[in-house]
C-alpha cells in the first residue's frame, strides 16, 4: 500500500487535523502552538505530567498490560521499562481492551512530549513501539488478548472483543507520535495493522464492525497523516455499516443494537441511546467523515443529534448518559442527580465530538459545551493531587451512598481502567481545544493563561494570554507578534457572561457577537497591543427545564464556567446538606479560599434556610404539604466549585438544592 | 427423623399458620374459611384460576421446566400430564432456579384446590409429586440443574446455585398441599429433601447458606405442619449464619454482600439493603422465628428495619427495589418514580413479611401496608385477563421509554420467571390476608366481599362481608353465626379514611379505633345483626416527603386505598401527559366508568393546567424558571387506578404530577 498523498506540510502536533480540502471552517493547533501557563486547565497539566501519567505507566506494570503483551510476543526477556522484572509467564489479565489503555497511555505521553520534551518519556514510545513490533503477527494483526486467549477468535465476536477498538487506540498514538516526532517505528505497526484491516474489511469480505467505535476517527486520522485514502475508505465503510444489522444478536441481550448503535443508520436516528462513550465516539467519527467526504447528510444528522442530546439528556455539568445499567443514556429528560452515570469517558468523547461540529461549522455553542464539560464533568473526574480518578460524575451523593460499581469517591485506578488514560491523553492536548485560526484570524475558544501562534495566511501571530479565569473575569490578550496588515482576532463570548465589556488598548469595544457567537476585532494589530475582555462572574442561579423531572424544584449555582455544589463538610455545624433550600433571590457572596486539600478556590456563600430535620414515622407521603410548615432558620451555606468536591471528606454533596418557598 | 410433636388439631388451610405455643397475638384462617365472592381482590382470584394458572402450567412445558425434571429423572417417558409429548432429551434449560417455578406453581394450585375443588388440578399436584420421586437422590436432595449439569457442584456455589431456594419453594407447596388434603407423596418428597438438609447443614459440618433466603420460612412451615424441632432449628442456623462471613466473595463482584445480605447480623443491620427480594423474604423468616422462639430481639430489628423502609425506601404504590442494578433497594429516599424497579416478587415479599409482624404485634399499620402494596404495586402487575405480567412496577414511563430489561409493557412470560407463579400462590391465597382471629374476636384486616369462618373459643362464627370497595365506601357485615355470649368484631380503620362512620344495625357507633387500630364492636351478637361502616372515599392529593428528591414538586391523586395515575390515552387530543399541572385545590370528581380494555372502575375527572411544551433548543438550564412564564390553558385530565395501567397503549403514564403553581 503507498500513499496516494503527501502529508500536510505544516506538521500541526495535535489530535486534530482535518486535511487542506476538508470542509474545515477553521484550522487547528498543535500543543506546541497553544501552551498554558496556568489557571485550572494548565494546573490539570502539570499535575497530569507530574503525578497521573507516572501513575499511569506504573499501572500499565501492576495492572497486567504490558505483561500481556509480553505473552503475546512470547519473549520472556522483552522490558519495556528499565526498572521492571515483571514476570511475563502466565495469563492473561483484565479485560479483553487491556491493551487499550497502553495505547492510551502512549497517545498521552506523545503530547506530552510533543508539549515538553522528555527522553524518559520519550523512550517509553520506543520500547513500546518495540514490544509492539515483537507482538504484531506478520499479517500485521495485533491483539494481546486474542493472541494469548483466543487464536481462533479473531473477528469472530467482535461486538465485544474490541480488537478494532484496540486498533483504533494503537493508530491515534501513533499519529500523536508521528506529529510530534517521537520514535517513527510505532507508526509502522500502526500503519501494518491499518492495512491489515483494510485487506480484511475493505478489500475483503469481512461484513463486520466493532462493537466499540473508536478505530473510526482513528483511521480518519491515519489519512489525514499519510493520505491514504482507503484509511477514509474504511472508516466510511464502518459507519455506514452501522444500523443495518451488522452486528448479530449478541450473547448478552442487554447489550443490544442499541447499546453498540446498530439499532439505526447513522441518517436516520434523532437520538443518542445506548452505550455513551460507543454513541459518542461514533458521533465524533461522523462529523470527521463529514469533514473529509463533503457528504452534508453526515453533518446534518449528527447536528440534529447534538442539539437533541444538549436539549434533553445534558447534566448542568456536561456530563452525559444517566444510567448505570449499559453506561447508557437514559430516555429524553432524564437526568437524576443522583444516580447520574456520566461517565468521564463520555465527558472526553463528548468534548472530541463537539470540537469537530465546531470545526465544521464555526459556531460558538461547541465551544460553551466543550467549556461546560471541561471545567465540570471533566475535570472534577481527577483528584487535586491528580493520583485518584472518577469514573461516574454524579451531581450528588447522599449520606448512606451505596453503589455496587462506584465507591461514590476517586478511586486510583480501575479494573476497567479506561478513564484514567483517556483523561491524560485528553488533558496532555488541552492546548489543541482552546483556539483554532482561518486564513486571517485568531479564534480564542477557552480564555486560558498562556501564548498562542497561528500560521495566517499573510504571516504567523502570536499571542500573550494573561487571565486569572474562572476565578476572576478580565482577559487580557497581547499581540507579540502579527503580520502587516488587517487580521482577526475573535473571542468567543461565553453564553455565561451576561454583561461582557472589552477595550482595546483603552479604548472601548462594543461587544455584538457575529452570529456565530464571536466577537470580531478586525485591525492592523501592531505588537503590544492588549485586548481586554471583562466577563460576567457574578454568581447565578440557574432554573431546570420543567421536563426534567429528577430536579424539578430546585435551583442550582454557577459563576462564570463553573457548576458548584454544596459539599456537607463545608456547612455550619448541625446543619445536613439534605435539609438546606435557597429563595430565588438569596445573596451570594463569592469569596476567595483556599481551602484545605481543595487548592485554590472561590467559594460561594449564600443565604439558606435550614428546615428541621423531619423524623422517620411512617410513610413519607400525606394529604397536604409537607415543608410548608417546617419550621427554618436562616444560615450561611457554603458552595465550592464541583469539580472539587470530594478532596476532603466522603460526606453528602448536591449541586440542585431545593427552592424557596415551598408551597401549598 | 421422627416428629417431636404433632400436628396441631385443626387444619388451617393457609399458608402462615403459627403453632399454638407461638407469640402470635392473632391466629390465621385458610383459604376455605375466608372466600372472596367478588371485587378486585376476588376478580384476581377468577382470572387467576381461569387464566394464569392455566397459562403457568403451559410455561411448565415451554419454557423446559418440567424437561428439566425429566431430564434429571433419566426418565423420557414421564409425564406429568396427559397431552403433552415434549422431549426430554437435550440439555438443562433456562436459569438455575428453574424447580422454583414449578413449585411455586404447585403451591398455587394447592392453594386454589383448597379453595374450589378441581380434580385435574389435583392431579397435577400427584403427577409432579411422582416426577419429583423419580428425581429425587437416595439421600434426599433434588435439583434438576445440579443433576443435569454440575452433579459435582452441589453446594458448592451456594451464592448463586439456589439450591436451598427452589428446596424452600418445594417445602412450601409441599406444605400448602398437605394443609388442603393434597397427595401425600409430594409432602413425602419435600421431607426428604428437609431432613437431608438437616443432616448436612444442621446436624453435619456445613457452613454454607443459600443465597437467596427463602428456605428459611418453608422450614419454618415444615416445622408448623410436622412439629419437628429440627426443621425450626436448622431456619434458625441459616439466620443466624448471616453477616458473619458465611457467603464468601461470589464471583460476580456486584453481587457481594450486601446484595445477599450477609453484609451485617441480623440484629445489626438498620435498613435493607441489596437485592429486594432476597432481603423481604429474610425478614419473613426472622419474625417467623421469632413467632416461634420468641426470641424478641429477633422482633425488635425487624420491626426496625420495616420502620425504616416504610418511612424511606417505600414507593406510594408500595413497591420496593429503587434500582435497576442488582434489582435493589437505593440509599434513603431514593425513590425515583420513572427508574423505579419495584420487582412485583418484592410487593409479594412485602406482604409475607408484613403479615407476619401483624401476627406478632397485632398493629394495624401492617395491614394498612399490605392493603396498599395489594390494590397497587401487586395487583398492577398483571393484565386485566390475566395473561400478561410486570416484573417491574414503575410509577411513570415517558413516551420514549427504553430499558435493556424491561420493556415498559406486561409480557406473558420471563426468562427468569419467577414473578408470574409467584402472583399466583399469592392470589389463590389472598383469602388468608383478609381476617385473623383471637380467642374472642375476629379481626377485618382487608374489606372483601365474601365470607369469613372463624373459631372462637365459645364457639364459630360466621359472617358475610358485603362492599362495593374500592369503588364505593360502605361495607356491610352481617353475623350468619356465632356463639352465645359477648365476642368482638374487630374492623381495621384504614388510614387513608379520614372521615369513617360505623352503626351497628342502625344505631351510630362511635369510631374510636384501639391503640392498634382497630375499631372493636364487642357485644352479644345475634344472628343476622348488621355492622355498617362507611369508609371515606374523597379523592385526595398526596404530598411526597421533601426527602424525595426525584419527585419534589408534585402531587398525586388517591381515592381509599387506590393511587391514581395518568395514562396519555385517557387525556384530552393534544395534550401530553408531560405538560399537565395539577394546584393543590383542583377540583377532583369521581366517575364510573367501564373503560374499553380495563374493565369496571371509576376514574378521576382532575381540573388540571396544560403547559405550552417547551421547544427544544439549547441546555435545558437557565437563569430564571422557566415554568412561571409559560402559558398554560384550563384542562380536564383524567386519572385511573394505577394498577389498571397499561391495559390499552404503551404511552406515556405518570403517578406523580407537577404540582401547580410554579414560582419563582
Amino acid at each position: 500500500m503507498t500513499s496516494s498523498a503527501g502529508p500536510s506540510e505544516r506538521v500541526v502536533r495535535g489530535p486534530v487535523v482535518p486535511t487542506a480540502a476538508a470542509r474545515a471552517v477553521q484550522q487547528t493547533l498543535g500543543v506546541d502552538d497553544v501552551r498554558l501557563s496556568g489557571g485550572v486547565l494548565g494546573r490539570l497539566q502539570d499535575v497530569n505530567r507530574h503525578a497521573s501519567i507516572p501513575l499511569g505507566l506504573e499501572q500499565l506494570e501492576t495492572a497486567g498490560n504490558l505483561d500481556n503483551l509480553r505473552l503475546a510476543a512470547g519473549s520472556a526477556g522483552t522490558d519495556v521499562s528499565a526498572d521492571t522484572d515483571a514476570s511475563v509467564t502466565g495469563e492473561f489479565r483484565g479485560p479483553v481492551f487491556m491493551d487499550s489503555d497502553l495505547y492510551k497511555q502512549l497517545e498521552a505521553v506523545a503530547w506530552d512530549v510533543g508539549r515538553i520534551p522528555d527522553p524518559a518519556l520519550a523512550e517509553f514510545i520506543t520500547a513500546s513501539a518495540k514490544l509492539l513490533t515483537d507482538v504484531q503477527l506478520d499479517d500485521g494483526y495485533l491483539n494481546s488478548y486474542i493472541q494469548t486467549v483466543d487464536p481462533r477468535g479473531r473477528y469472530e465476536n467482535l461486538s465485544f472483543t474490541h480488537e478494532m477498538y484496540c486498533a483504533g487506540h494503537l493508530i491515534q498514538a501513533a499519529v500523536a507520535s508521528a506529529r510530534v516526532g517521537g520514535d517513527p517505528q510505532l507508526l509502522e505497526v500502526a500503519r501494518r495493522f491499518a492495512d491489515h484491516l483494510v485487506e480484511v474489511f475493505l478489500r475483503g469480505e469481512h461484513p463486520g464492525i466493532d462493537g466499540h467505535p473508536e478505530v473510526e476517527t482513528a483511521l480518519v486520522e491515519l489519512y489525514r497523516l499519510t493520505g491514504e485514502r482507503a484509511y477514509l475508505d474504511l472508516a466510511s465503510r464502518f459507519v455506514e455499516r452501522r444500523g443495518v444489522g451488522s452486528i448479530g444478536d449478541p450473547p448478552n441481550r442487554n447489550r443490544g443494537a442499541r447499546y453498540l448503535q446498530d439499532h439505526l443508520p447513522v441518517r436516520e436516528a434523532d437520538t443518542l441511546v445506548g452505550h455513551a462513550v460507543r454513541a459518542l465516539y461514533l458521533e465524533a467519527a461522523i462529523v470527521d467523515l463529514y469533514l473529509e467526504t463533503g457528504d452534508e447528510s453526515l453533518l446534518e444528522c449528527s447536528v440534529r443529534r447534538w442539539e437533541d442530546m444538549v436539549a434533553t439528556k445534558t447534566y448542568l455539568t456536561g456530563g452525559l448518559g444517566s444510567r448505570h445499567a449499559q453506561e447508557a443514556f437514559g430516555d429524553r429528560y432524564e437526568l437524576p442527580p443522583d444516580r447520574a452515570y456520566a461517565e468521564t469517558c463520555a465527558a472526553i468523547a463528548s468534548i472530541h465530538w463537539s470540537w469537530r461540529l465546531l470545526l465544521a461549522t464555526g459556531e460558538a455553542k461547541y465551544a460553551d459545551l466543550i467549556e461546560r464539560t471541561l471545567y465540570n464533568a471533566f475535570a472534577a473526574s481527577t483528584s487535586v493531587d491528580g493520583l485518584r480518578f472518577f469514573y461516574v460524575n454524579p451531581l450528588q451523593r447522599r449520606p448512606d451512598h451505596y453503589e455496587a460499581d462506584d465507591p461514590g469517591r476517586r478511586r486510583e485506578w480501575f479494573e476497567c481502567a479506561c478513564c484514567p488514560p483517556n483523561i491524560m491523553r485528553l488533558v496532555s492536548s488541552l492546548g489543541h481545544y482552546v483556539a483554532t485560526h482561518t486564513s486571517g484570524a485568531v479564534y480564542i475558544h477557552q480564555f486560558v493563561p498562556g501564548t498562542v501562534r497561528a500560521p495566517l495566511s499573510s504571516g504567523p501571530v502570536e499571542l500573550t494570554v494573561r487571565t486569572d479565569l474562572p476565578w476572576s473575569g478580565q482577559v487580557t490578550i497581547t499581540v507579540d507578534q502579527g503580520p502587516e496588515g488587517e487580521w482577526t482576532l475573535a473571542l468567543r463570548v461565553p453564553s455565561w457572561s451576561t454583561t461582557t465589556r472589552a477595550r482595546v488598548g483603552d479604548e472601548p469595544a462594543p461587544v455584538e457577537p457575529d452570529e456565530h457567537g464571536y466577537l470580531l476585532l478586525t485591525r492592523d494589530w501592531q505588537r503590544g497591543d492588549t485586548v481586554t475582555f471583562e466577563l460576567d462572574l457574578t454568581p447565578r442561579l440557574v432554573h431546570p427545564h420543567p421536563r426534567i423531572d429528577a430536579v424539578r424544584g430546585t435551583v442550582a449555582l454557577e459563576r462564570g464556567p463553573l457548576v458548584y455544589c454544596f459539599e456537607q463538610v463545608d456547612q455550619p455545624d448541625g446543619i445536613e446538606v439534605a435539609d438546606l433550600a435557597i429563595a430565588p433571590g438569596a445573596r451570594l457572596r463569592p469569596v476567595e479560599a483556599e481551602h484545605g486539600g481543595v487548592g485554590r478556590t472561590v467559594v460561594i456563600e449564600v443565604e439558606a434556610t435550614a428546615l428541621a430535620g423531619d423524623p422517620v414515622a411512617g410513610l413519607p407521603y400525606r394529604s397536604g404539604p409537607r415543608d410548608a410548615d417546617r419550621p427554618g432558620r436562616e444560615v450561611v451555606a457554603t458552595a465550592i466549585p464541583h469539580f472539587q468536591w470530594d478532596n476532603r471528606d466522603g460526606g453528602a454533596m448536591r449541586v440542585w438544592m431545593p427552592r424557596l418557598p415551598f408551597h401549598g
